[in-house]
């Protein structure tokens, strides 16, 4: 508290650490530079971040939104004193938003509160951020470095992410097209990605008295830590070659809180419904570790986590094999795991 | 706890309750109705939010994204119960970010997250954001409630906002075209905003106990919770009259942590600084009551506190009263409040 110096309140002394800001900023800025893609005018330092259209070169731009945290997988986090991979898993859960609608992700802004501002922690968490950013194309923009004092206990801080995209008018994904017969294709998880943790925490940890260097077997010798901690799995560079290479897609879902069933719909038109088949794509094992841990219902297994199934695509039925094979090539793991019907909702067949 | 049921863990026994989720989402679509304005193709409901571009008939456009919160005035929230004013004050520090730049705000999102989610406050503070964005002529386009147990003590919760605006590219203001003899216009402010809040706190209740309801004579017995918790001043109706009028501006700074010294600069030009008359704009009785009651030196307030003046506006000294003027016509209290020179940084001629 050297700023108080008997000459009356200063902010720093009621907890506000300017100093402490700068070197995150300056921080920031570094990262932020790695992550510069056509467009970007002006990134962290002004009022705002400026992004210019025209490189793009696109005739009737639709711009597309997402916001969205990463929940209590935060707590894990702060708990493993590990937090690279929550920066990523920001990035991931609003990059994948925007390419639900079938959208180029542009540019990423971050917000960071914490109670004391560690410079330290920052860079950390912002280096994932970057990471995030460049495996999904998007620059990190600008953001926000708050600090709260009071608000957080040491050690915790809250992330908030924000990614804008662009598609043409034309090219807009909202599932109006989907028809009965459609196939669902599923794009395999990386793990629990950022939802549940209230849950999955409470069978591991609570239920079953795991630690986070357990080495459970279900998990051949990977300590639960690096199970839970790994960053959720961006799609976009995979499904925007699909999508290059002119396969008719009609909707997209992101499988986030609310499981298959609840985002699949999301995806679908009105007067269709869907089929999935679990017995087609693999579920990891931490889910099955869960679930016994817990005692969890298969329900609400399905209603809670992604259960290996990360983004689903519907499409023509003709397309889908083209469909599994482009992204395979781009590294991700995709086959069809179910179908579209007349009716309505999202129902599994086992 | 009803999901636990003796049925096993459930994601609602975890702390997460759905429904709260589902009544919440209900609330803030009816919320961000009333604020849709051209551009709109989706919002509250899909994977991100959708804005077209075209209705605006811009030719070369920049987008301008600001993302902010609103500090520890959240505190004085909880306690007094309010929260509709921070909603508003959410929208105020993204939307007046974005001004800053010259562009017109297009759409924002908000972030908002608690323990347990709350539909009744959930519901006020989006009110608020609803509120902000109508008067910032921003559509709400989307954002996300975020229930994670165990990070919040009941009754408190995060905001993060985000804010999209465009501004044609020739149009952009950057300060690049500040030159000495500019006139520096300064634009009232309603009070504290949401800056300074940590320090006001700590002058007003720990060091002279006051209490929320307290009457201190220097607000003329406006309760201090009612200064407290107005919200921050939007300026961007009047900022845009100002700059579809003609009036040429070559710098705009929004006056948030770090004060007028900090912020103006970041508006001016290199090899230019500014001189500030603070004898030439009002200064609420506030921050004198903050200064008495923490014994603050005048350096530290204004370093701190935006002391009266929300924005400052750059331009040749010839303009200077039109846009006075002009401000005045749109509900604004706004004089020239110095001026630049050549040099560097901004300093007070007391």
């Amino acid at each position: 508290m050297s700023g108080d110096g008997g000459q009356g309140l200063t902010y720093h002394g009621a907890g506000v650490d300017r100093g402490a800001a700068r070197t995150a900023i300056a921080a920031i800025a570094g990262l932020a530079a790695r992550t510069r893609r056509p467009g970007v005018v002006a990134d962290v330092g002004g009022f705002g971040g400026l992004f210019h259209l025209a490189p793009l070169g696109m005739s009737d731009p639709v711009l597309v939104a997402g916001a969205d945290g990463v929940g209590t997988k935060l707590k894990v986090a702060f708990w493993a004193k590990r937090h690279r991979g929550v920066g990523q898993d920001l990035v991931a859960m609003s990059v994948n938003d925007v390419l639900a609608h079938g959208a180029e992700p542009l540019f990423f802004l971050d917000y960071y509160a914490s109670g004391r501002t560690d410079p330290a922690v920052v860079a950390e968490v912002v280096a994932g951020v970057a990471d995030g950013c460049q495996e999904a194309g998007c620059a990190l923009l600008g953001g926000e470095t708050a600090e709260l004092p009071g608000m957080y206990p040491e050690g915790e801080y809250e992330l908030a992410g924000f990614c804008v995209g662009a598609v043409e008018r034309d090219r807009v994904i909202d599932g109006a097209r989907v028809r009965p017969g459609d196939a669902v294709v599923g794009v395999a998880s990386s793990g629990l990605h950022s939802n549940g943790f209230a849950l999955a925490r409470r069978a591991l940890f609570d239920g079953a008295g795991l630690r986070l260097d357990s080495t459970p077997p279900e998990l051949g010798g990977t300590p639960l830590v690096d199970e839970l901690l790994r960053p959720t799995r961006i799609y976009v560079r995979a499904v925007l070659a699909l999508l290059r290479a002119g396969v008719e897609v009609h909707g997209i879902a992101h499988i986030t809180g609310g499981g298959l069933a609840e985002n699949l719909a999301r995806a679908l038109a009105p007067g269709t419904g869907a089929v999935l088949r679990p017995q087609r794509w693999r579920r990891p094992p931490v889910f099955a570790l869960i679930q016994r841990a817990g005692g969890i219902s298969e329900d609400e297994m399905r209603r809670t986590f992604n259960i290996g199934v990360g983004m689903t695509l519907v499409l023509p039925a003709a397309a889908a094999g083209r469909a599994a094979r482009l992204l395979a090539d781009a590294g991700e793991t995709a086959q069809v795991i179910g179908e579209v019907v007349a009716g309505a909702g999202v129902r599994f067949a086992d």
